[in-house]
């Protein structure tokens, strides 16, 4: 979207702290900053600011996802899932209080999922089988899942109601999806390293899902909730959950060298992480129950499947140590609801009329800049003052604020990084360039 | 998304039937061809194709709506609305039975709703007292929206979990309410228009909804459930529930000229709508009962709110004469799936070999075309016969179907408009040039 917005239409509600329960920097600052609110516990409206960063998180996965060696195609499945199918899968009980459920008028029982296997399972199974040349195939969405958590906390890194990219793929052979599960860490890792986030790789455990491998995405953040056990020598990771013996912690590492057979002697870090992703290989276990079949011979499809937490993601990519200062947030570029904020500069009366004229000639011409367009935020409030304006602009966190005043007749703006607080002088058009990223 | 898809992957179910209930053409037409599925009475899973309509539809609808002269911002609010909100606004007995409703872990009750009044407006509320300079406020979003009815039918025409698109504007002042009503009827009737609809802006009743002024949008199809009546002299329309005396129609239209004061003698003509869009002025109703206030002196907002039924429009564009013929979906060129389709001509085994080669080069070369890239599938499926391949290219209602066969190698390929079924033989160029619209 090229083009600029206007800043007073942007509901961002200074200095408001979230409403209640535990805090961490990512609620307060994302609500502070007018990207989320509060309806309930665990239940969050997405303020415009917000669901621009989401609208960019779920493209940066679709082009991922859908491009090689992937080409996933996306669906959209109902969020009114049956309950029968996850009677038949076995999940219906296993789930506990946290699976959502309803009635409709006639008494028929539905559920609203955390995740859609028995959904997706059946489909494809509708389909009828599938041929050899037809698999793999990937299919995935990005919607609302329900998890009825005791304790909803942290904002969006522990909702009720979340935005969830499930991806399933279905295989003729197991070594198939084996290699498209390598497939899709390589995608998460491509996502996690646009966004220059710390992560690791964890092994991780199957839970309710049930499967026969699964790896968790963790990102590295004090508030985390995981407890992941890393050795800086060979570079392996595991959920502390998954040690036996992890009441009397080793500090050595241990892992056999596949290479050399020989035990690792690095000193195991715990560490602490938000799971942003998890992949799973399900085998037949919901193949076999919905009677998805396809190959030659006729075979239970092997399954895999694959989340990222999109809601999740966006409060990880604040709550990490790059993603915020003592000013505010610091979006990475790639997802940032604007690449730059055009503010005014103080002075008497003429002057703020002449500058705030100025501002927005400057945010219209950097907003038709190059092909690509450029997404300015112009703050046009007349009311507030210049500091209010600038503390508003590092607390949105978009990458690049600029200021018109004085010098703007001379062809001059003052053009601040966000992240590095350096400011500089520059000729528009230099300005414009930076912005750019040319 | 430039490039090009693999078919085989697309999950096109040939010839499959709607499972049950009521049929009309949109909904057999995007059953038969694989866009929606069916995996409960009024509940679609949107397949790979229909997911690229529905996201095209999204992307029509978000351009028209976040430009001049609206410049709306876009939000998300939870589908799980709690239910003392309902009650508040005293909708939540008046919506009957077709209210989806559940109830938490700890017994709280929510809601599913097929509109955002109450949660926008005690959102609005929650942010404090608005300047006049904030306001209006524009604010929408396209979501997932319930309503349970009895008879669901017609596939994505009268569902219970549907796509809409919801927007709710906020005024100081009754005057500045009628202008964004009058420039939301303009983006809607942008929107239709570049779908290439007939339609109408019909007077209407305003229901549970409450408000003083209301319109719905009538797409002019056969199937239609409701009754418009229309005078071709005047151009007025009204829906047939609004006319008292409609059980003795009167063929005269009467209405009164505004320059002149003198009756209209039009014959009126009865005329079956599919209602995609409504408008409504719902003046204070919501504000008042949720404190939701602004302007100096402080005022109740004066409020409207806009539906755009956007799972509904698309069947809708099926549904119309030209939205079809004998063959299967016509789609208006700005939402179709893909541009084109590649598919190769017959021969023997080694010329297949040759011409499917040629194929995959040829959709290359077409979804790298020129800036803004063409969207391309390729039907690459080796056991499916030629004829099989262009009844189903014909049946996806694409723009362009390409045959690429012997007379590639001297540059040459068939081009066929789905449209008019007219097919030249063309230099591969000039052929890029009329897909892409040069």
């Amino acid at each position: 979207m090229t083009g600029f917005a206007l800043r007073s239409k942007l509901l961002v509600p200074t200095l408001r702290e979230p409403p209640s329960g535990a805090h961490c920097i990512s609620h307060i600052l994302l609500s502070r900053a007018g990207f989320i609110r509060q309806s309930a516990a665990g239940i969050h409206p997405i303020m415009p600011l917000g669901e621009r960063v989401i609208q960019k998180l779920e493209n940066l996965i679709d082009t991922e996802l859908q491009s090689k060696p992937l080409y996933a195609n996306k669906i959209r499945l109902p969020l009114l899932t049956s309950a029968d199918l996850w009677h038949k899968s076995g999940r219906y009980f296993g789930a506990g209080d946290e699976l959502m459920r309803l009635f409709d008028r006639k008494g028929k029982e539905f559920v609203l999922g955390p995740t859609h296997e028995e959904t997706i399972t059946h489909l494809v199974a509708s389909l009828g089988a599938r041929n050899s040349k037809d698999l793999p195939l990937n299919l995935y969405q990005t919607t609302s899942k329900y998890r009825d958590e005791l304790r909803p906390r942290f904002g969006l890194l522990r909702g009720r109601e979340f935005l969830m990219k499930d991806m399933y793929s279905f295989h003729e052979t197991i070594a198939c999806a084996h290699t498209t599960y390598s497939q899709v860490c390589g995608a998460y890792e491509n996502i996690l390293t646009a966004l220059g986030l710390p992560f690791f790789k964890v092994d991780a455990d199957a839970g309710n899902m049930g499967g026969t491998l699964t790896h968790e995405y963790q990102v590295l953040a004090d508030i985390g909730e995981d407890d992941v056990v890393h050795c800086p020598s060979c570079g392996h990771s595991s959920n502390l959950e998954l040690l036996p013996e992890h009441s009397q912690p080793d500090p050595i590492c241990n892992r056999e060298d596949i290479e050399t057979g020989q035990p690792c002697i690095g000193s195991l870090q715990l560490r602490k992480g938000i799971e942003v992703a998890q992949a799973f290989l399900l085998g037949s276990k919901y193949s076999q129950v919905f009677n998805a079949k396809g190959g030659v011979p006729l075979v239970d499809l092997q399954m895999g499947c694959y989340g990222i937490g999109v809601s999740r993601l966006l409060a990880a990519c604040v709550e990490v140590d790059s993603g915020h200062d003592a000013h505010g947030i610091i979006w990475p570029k790639i997802i940032a609801p604007y690449q730059a904020v055009v503010i005014s500069a103080p002075g008497n009366a003429i002057a703020r009329a002449l500058y705030s004229g100025n501002a927005e000639e400057f945010s219209g011409l950097l907003g038709q800049s190059y092909q690509s367009g450029c997404e300015v935020l112009l703050d046009d409030r007349t009311k507030d003052s210049f500091g209010v304006k600038l503390l508003e602009a590092n607390l949105i966190g978009v990458p690049y604020i600029v200021v018109v005043g004085k010098t703007y007749e001379e062809g001059l703006v003052e053009l601040i990084i966000r992240k590095t607080g350096i400011s500089q002088i520059l000729p528009k058009e230099e300005a414009i360039r930076q912005i750019i990223g040319l």
